[in-house]
């Protein structure tokens, strides 16, 4: 009789023994993991139902069963970069069981502390993701800490802060340079630089990149070629429609980011330009649209993923107060990483026209 | 000594005192709402720092100060369309204090349900917005209804179910009869249709309108013209090679969605084909992509935003049991509408061989 276990409540135990698999095996049924055999899965599932198991939490890779949540802080126009801070972030909180809010706020509010504040304390949140500019903003950053929130940042700085606030940097003004660098490769002298939101610290450092590039190279910077602008496609469009109307355009224009830079494809195109022969454009981050656009861009891979699930796995490690997790110890740097897709060539020299017949 | 109210906590309406401004006035610069004069705005800020006031939660549109959390459950490629939905119910929770909790999910994992429940446990949730294809799963709804888990769904129909369990349902068939009938009204007769998901129902309602589109119009239906596939851009690729590379190629193609419509693009500028004058593009969603490809596509535009907070209203006031709120009462329909832009055009015939020399 005890073997039919009436009244008692299944475990995986009894799972296993039933289907006749190891404990690994139902969990990994449970857990949806893709290395069970077709037969062996259907006969575990088999096995659930007729015992009518409940998978228990710690079954399923979830170490806690309190309602750990943490926010993720954004504001932000470009969906692809928060799917990516999105998908890091809950990715992180999968491994260690908490959950994620998501908060997108409006950066210029006056009282965000106070907002931010008040979000924390009304969904009982164990800490915050900031993302810039919000992450930038050290009299935010030293408001909330005051509040006794805990955070972690994610930045664009070329090395670290050591500000004594936890954050991971991003090294946008190296991957920059190497952008423009690959353009003067090329044989541009005449570069388009589209500024995104002057608001994120990523659009000045980009364009310290830039600028020093074409310092290295002794390429004069004229400032007619510098447009400021948003991180959108719109911006991108119209600061591109204003290059290509000067006396003297340029051959190749870097925006700030893929959503610019699909704006300045779509600006050539609506003028007949073809790229890159008559035109080469690059982008920065290496979003789906990046791959997707017709050349595809050329860019710089910013694993966005990556950056922002360090960043959550700081907090979480730094909320379980793990000593010996020493990612919570430590500040950490991403440098992002140039592609080279078809959007960029050689730059095609106008005729000269005493060569003209 | 009472005018200086020391000790006392600062309300709102001592800064509209000391601001010699309205309650209102207050409450519009505490929101970030713009209808606020500079100087004014600067007063009220300038009131708030001298009384060190923190803002009440009721000041702030935030009728509850519990922390009521609903999550949004999704297993979608499409970033554009997660945002969408996700900016939607954000909508909706902000208007009344709720917080959000998302919750990508493998909507073939065997036990959704069980993992479903163990979210809304852990995290002490209110209630859940399901998306497609959850939401269309009908032992998975019931399932979690039977765990007394308040649910509102987003589904595809071409009708109200009235199947009991609360919903919005979205129109498709008939939105994608329209843009069928668009094409054949510009002279195509040989129309490719490139399915997303079998998973989601969208894709076989919008597939049901393509069909009696064509029957309407006495077209036959090809078979080779109709591909399966998923909704990425990539299955939109590889599908429109797959159609161009037939003996008898489509003169136009309707991707089940924007996605994959784009891939449609990107596969006939690969083999050096014109939009629309060699190859007319439908897609489906009115996502921001199809307004940004050079030609833009002509779609449906699925008002995702609108729908999903539509949803999160009827759940937020079922969970509130708001009587008077007729929103929670009844199933409420959306109709996707027809949006023609540059990628479709008239057919254009191809010369008849006898007539060429």
């Amino acid at each position: 009789m005890e073997e039919e276990s009436s009244g008692r409540k299944p475990t995986i135990r009894t799972v296993a023994e039933l289907a006749k698999v190891s404990l690994k095996t139902v969990s990994r049924v449970i857990n949806n993991e893709p290395s069970v055999l077709p037969a062996t899965r259907a006969r575990v599932l088999q096995a659930i139902a007729e015992l009518d198991y409940e998978p228990d939490p710690s079954a399923r890779n979830l170490r806690s069963s309190s309602a750990f949540v943490i926010g993720l802080v954004y504001d932000n126009p470009n969906s692809y970069h928060i799917i990516g801070l999105q998908n890091g972030v809950l990715s992180a909180c999968r491994e260690t069981g908490f959950g994620l809010q998501i908060y997108p706020c409006d950066s210029t509010s006056p009282l965000l502390a106070e907002e931010l504040a008040e979000f924390v304390q009304r969904s009982r949140l164990a800490g915050l993701v900031l993302t810039a500019p919000m992450s930038e903003r050290m009299d935010l950053v030293e408001a909330l800490e005051a509040r006794g929130i805990r955070i972690a940042r994610i930045i664009a700085a070329a090395q670290d802060p050591q500000d004594g606030h936890p954050c991971v940097y991003v090294d946008d003004r190296d991957a920059a340079y190497e952008i423009t660098e690959h353009l003067i490769q090329l044989g541009h002298q005449r570069i388009g630089f589209l500024w995104g939101s002057e608001e994120h610290r990523s659009s000045s450092e980009r364009y310290l990149g830039y600028e020093q590039a074409l310092k290295d190279y002794g390429i004069t910077l004229d400032r007619h070629l510098v447009v400021k602008g948003d991180y959108t496609f719109d911006d991108g469009f119209r600061g591109a429609r204003r290059l290509l109307a000067l006396r003297e355009p340029p051959t190749a224009i870097f925006g700030c980011n893929d959503e610019i830079a699909a704006g300045v494809l779509a600006a050539a195109r609506s003028v007949g330009m073809d790229v890159p022969y008559e035109l080469s454009i690059a982008g920065f981050e290496d979003s789906p649209f990046s791959r997707q656009s017709w050349p595809a861009l050329t860019t710089a891979k910013q694993a966005t993923g990556d950056i922002a699930r360090y960043a959550a796995r700081m907090l979480i490690a730094s909320l379980r107060n793990d000593g010996e997790n020493a990612i919570a110890q430590q500040n950490h740097g991403f440098a992002p990483q140039l592609v080279v897709r078809g959007s960029t060539g050689p730059v095609r020299l106008r005729p000269n026209p005493r060569q003209e017949s």
